[in-house]
């Protein structure tokens, strides 16, 4: 199951990067840059018709609803998540929506996926399914941040993509309700301008710094990783729940 | 399951046609051309993922192994067309088996799926599927030769279309082992090209006919056509295996 759940990620990666036209994955090039859309597109297809096949081999229907709903809710989210382009006025709640259905959903899956294989009671699953949910929302987040806060040699490496893409992620979300007009005329023309110099970068990223978006994104990854732990007061203490809660502290504590 | 096939069919239909930056289907705009890459490739992933949540609600694991299954070729299916393009030593053999997996293990799948859900013995349900698979083959054949045969007015929309995306189909492989150096030349240089005129198409469609490659090809089809018909001789006559006996006539004769 756990290969499942990553040939089902690798899929989406390569779908996505033809969909952003990303030139780079991980800091390398990507495998659209390197082979071509059409290999990237056929290939995706067939790790998630593969990750199907294993599915069915490990018999469980149960397993299988959840990550054919999961699959469905991703493939959702990315379109949400394409029409949310540039749009200055997405609020929080559906721009956690959308991080629910095109991240944190394949996380609850694969915590739901280990809680069927182990046969626990009703109770545990839902835990694990919310555990995992709220693992990726926080995920998601401090991705987020990560785009705006590293050194600024990583730009048009590491950071800067999701701006460049008109992506409109929680720090810019909180800094767009806390702006003066002049700066959110400012963040308008970035984003909506197909390319992007350091210097409006850097003027973007400093009106997020200054209206406190980053320290506002993570109290609120910081508050979606506290409901991880309280999820797994739903088990026993044992070396896979400290392994859960360190994992929890490591996805807010993570710099790259 | 009709739905389910459906779903996975026109999926597969959105991503060939970015695969192929195809602007038509089916004589009108494609979805590419209309709505972009990204939502094409993103309806397709959601349809797949429906698809297989579709499925799930049958409850038979043995209909989901048989379309995962199914779906996993076809993948593979499109990558090998992907690597055959523009390949002037193409054997008859290679492509037929590039046909059974792009296109014809779909319609064997759904066979298979009826023969299930019927509850029909091994023999039958063998049958079935090989009905299917054998249907597909002949299916594709008369595919390949309407892109050479239909009127001239129909150049650039319903006709021409492989020869110029350097796909080599089977009147072309026939007609490659019997024509000559100097048109075995030209061939070469109109697959090669990105864009092919109509004066270029009457050449290459010309030696086709000449050399007997839609009469070779039409009789290919035939054949898989009879095999279709004795698979059917293992079920007693009744409306819906007459159905099927003219679903096969059919595929022959069509002209469009």
């Amino acid at each position: 199951m756990a290969s499942v759940v990553e040939f089902i990620h690798t899929a989406t990666l390569l779908h996505d990067d033809v969909v952003d036209s990303a030139s780079l994955r991980r800091g390398i090039a990507s495998a659209n840059t390197l082979w071509g859309n059409e290999a990237s597109v056929l290939v995706g297809d067939f790790l998630f018709s593969k990750s199907f096949l294993l599915m069915v081999n490990v018999g469980s229907l149960d397993i299988l609803r959840v990550l054919s709903d999961a699959t469905t809710v991703i493939a959702e989210g990315e379109v949400m998540q394409l029409l949310c382009t540039g749009e200055l006025d997405l609020t929080e709640e559906r721009y956690i929506d959308v991080v629910r259905a095109k991240t944190a959903i394949l996380m609850s899956a694969a915590c739901e996926s280990g809680a069927i294989l182990g046969a626990v009671p009703q109770r545990q699953r839902q835990a694990l399914a919310d555990f995992g949910m709220d693992l990726g929302i926080a995920f998601q987040l401090m991705d987020d941040i990560l785009d705006y806060v590293a050194t600024e040699e990583e730009f048009g490496k590491s950071i800067g993509h999701d701006l460049e893409e008109g992506k409109i992620t929680l720090p810019l979300i909180y800094t767009l309700r806390h702006c003066s007009d002049s700066e959110r005329t400012l963040i308008a023309a970035v984003v909506e301008q197909d390319e992007m110099s350091l210097d409006d970068f850097r003027a973007v990223s400093g009106f997020v710094k200054k209206h406190g978006g980053i320290a506002y994104t993570i109290d609120a990854a910081r508050f979606y990783i506290n409901r991880c732990k309280s999820h797994l007061e739903q088990f026993a203490p044992s070396p896979v729940r400290e392994a859960l809660l360190s994992l929890s502290e490591y996805v807010v504590t993570r710099s790259k």
